[in-house]
């Protein structure tokens, strides 16, 4: 379905055509279709979409889209649309719209639903509360597979998952029972013979990367939340979990990248703001370095004997660079998936160390043999290998134990990554070359 | 549930009390204990837990303990496992196990089985196809919404995933119908009437990445995979797709830090096994750097002349390669998400042009201020500060550049992440630097 089409069936004011193509279509396609049109086209063929399905839309759309959707639309439209959202996409809604259109919209709502929404806005962010739904199948102890059954048909069809149902006893989760088992089991069972007792859960305030993980790790459709009483309030569901998932990665991959982390995709995003997420960083890198220019000032005297020194620097600080970078990729990796902790900085730093005599004594001995066909000067080649080994061995651990330290101070690891490093191994790898150099050649 | 506790029980022969534990833990968690018992004490646990959940717990272990449960099981034992394993559990098993063990597994599952198992494993690595599991509810055109709940009531319980079923018409997919649809809607009602005819699949030979892409755009708990004459063949999972997302963020990351990508977590990898990893990427970069070493040396005469040019060589390579890894890991993630595409690439140019332009000003401004109060050399201010400028520009465009070029080869994207970046703007700016210290400061 392309753009042109569909404009030019609303200039022929085909709503019929254009009724007939949005039904069919999946709401993703619609919200990505939209956003091509202009203000006016777009509100229009909004209007022609069946209203349940509109809500659905409107949840996949950008939030400049939605907040002049809502700037548009009748006491009426807003109505009808805030009763088919699902609680967690109006409280993403909410997030993003300027203070007088959330306003607006707290106003059409009942004050069941107003409560619910304040309770989830105060939930931290990046916390499991702040992306739960608290839409949810609940039954109770003595339900029968029957009466389940027959619940789920009447109320349902509004719940955003009914895949796995939830038992409670006075507010609180004592069993879970998903409908593969309603479906398959007898039907006079009750919830309390068919319900698992071991239940995973989070609380409103764990961090969502951890109700992601779990999600994960036990294969689940959606996560029970529970408040800091215990009671249950919700669940996060798995095609959130996906999301968040997308999400933190790329925010990961941002900050070791010297960015600081945007939400926006790219296109969405301004060269001012694209600017400013990528001054920090390089101001900060920038300034650092300056601590390498006085220390390369202070061996004037090593290199204006030997200018041939010079050109090394670059190839022992990158090298230095990479192999620092590589190991603390793999332990922020390591720590965001869970499968290292602090507690196993001596296993890793044993580990990292052997790692890093061997990857040292291949490139030693390569630059080595390279160094002494070249340049014919086997002292030379000689001073070069043994500072590659050093600033291997230095760059392998501080890039291995700065991000387990980060996590232990309750830092992003993420933080701890190629740029960080590669400016503290610089400082490291030039005194290292420079002191073997005035050693070795026996220089100043 | 720890280690100790259940070793004293498996030596005091309490086989019960373990039976009980067992049936109440977790599956993955089930498979965590087991690898921290030894060979025996791990099969005489695992021959302890009940059939169909002891299948389940296969799936989760590491492949070295498959292979010794495999290598240890009569035959009658093998057989029941197989029984009980779902068939995309079954395909990841023969993918990891010695050529001799595939083989004994093969001899105990039926030919109709066999023929599967041998279908899958020629699919490419990182296909639909591979990571597919071919048992999946089908009904038909006409099947009531009654008809399909016995139907699932049957045989559900067998299936890897209930929730999405299938309509299909001579093996061809004709529908799709969700159970929550089977649940809420009336019980006369055909799969006719119900199922959904806009279907979004893949074929076996698409790329997994492809597969889960789909399937967290549309929400979708599990994906139809068809053959290449469009018969319906599998489902790809949401829970295997979470997985897959996991696997491929984690390998993108690795090959954006220099590593080759590793399927075994941190611990699970020899030191060789992680040198081996680290060392080919180095050695590239570390010759190449040879380029930057002849340029250098060329220059020699400007920073005899000058000695101070040299402390500001590893500021200026930093700060270039910063800013070419933001651009191309901005890149490289838009690639990875379909945010951006091959056809877009004036549009980045341009972008990446002016936040250059506006990064460079800034960093050129501050670093100016910076040395003429330092150094008090307003010329040499000037020299550096344009250095930096043409530095950014040059690192921002290869940055944003190699990583498009490198998706319309069918090439990996993360190759062109910072360690490459790098070594190609280190030439770039050392060759501007010194160009304008020659001009601006009349060397040579």
């Amino acid at each position: 379905m392309n753009r042109q089409i569909l404009t030019d069936l609303l200039r022929k004011r085909d709503f019929k055509a254009v009724r007939s193509i949005l039904e069919v279509m999946y709401t993703v396609d619609i919200a990505a279709l939209l956003a091509e049109l202009d203000d006016k086209e777009m509100i229009l063929a909004f209007r022609l979409i069946e209203k349940a399905k509109a809500a659905e839309v409107f949840a996949e759309m950008s939030s400049s889209m939605q907040a002049y959707l809502v700037e548009m639309f009748t006491e009426k439209e807003l109505k009808e649309l805030l009763d088919e959202l699902y609680m967690d996409d109006t409280v993403d809604l909410l997030e993003e719209l300027p203070a007088n259109l959330v306003t607006r919209i707290l106003e059409q709502v009942d004050r069941e639903k107003r409560a619910q929404i304040n309770t989830i806005l105060n939930y931290p962010e990046d916390s499991a509360g702040s992306i739960m739904t608290t839409e949810y199948v609940d039954l109770r102890r003595t339900t029968t597979v029957r009466e389940a059954m027959e619940h789920i048909k009447q109320t349902g069809i509004h719940k955003e998952t009914i895949y796995t149902c939830y038992v409670l006893e006075n507010r609180k989760l004592i069993g879970i029972v998903s409908a593969k088992d309603l479906m398959t089991m007898d039907d006079d069972l009750t919830m309390d013979e068919l319900m698992e007792k071991e239940i995973i859960s989070v609380t409103t305030h764990t961090d969502q990367e951890e109700a992601v993980r779990l999600l994960s790790r036990y294969n689940l459709l959606s996560l029970p939340v529970l408040d800091q009483q215990g009671y249950m309030v919700g669940i996060v569901t798995i095609d959130d979990a996906m999301d968040v998932l997308v999400d933190e990665t790329t925010e990961d991959m941002e900050i070791m990248n010297a960015l600081s982390p945007s939400e926006q995709p790219y296109f969405e995003t301004g060269v001012f703001r694209h600017a400013k997420n990528r001054i920090v960083w390089l101001l900060f890198l920038m300034l650092s370095a300056t601590l390498t220019q006085t220390i390369i000032a202070h061996y004037e005297a090593a290199f204006t004997a030997v200018p041939l020194l010079v050109s090394f620097i670059p190839m022992l600080t990158d090298t230095g660079g990479n192999c620092g970078s590589q190991s603390s990729t793999l332990i922020i990796r390591g720590l965001a998936l869970d499968e290292i902790h602090f507690g196993d900085i001596f296993r890793v730093v044993f580990k990292e160390f052997r790692v890093a005599i061997l990857v040292g004594a291949a490139l030693a001995i390569v630059n080595g043999v390279y160094m002494v066909i070249r340049y014919r000067d086997p002292m030379l080649a000689l001073l070069v290998s043994i500072s590659l080994v050093a600033t291997i061995l230095i760059a392998k651990m501080i890039g291995c134990v700065l991000p387990l330290f980060a996590k232990k101070l309750h830092m992003d690891p993420a933080i701890m990554a190629a740029p960080l490093i590669t400016t503290i191994v610089d400082v490291c790898s030039i005194m290292v070359y420079f002191q073997v150099a005035t050693h070795l050649l026996g220089l100043i």
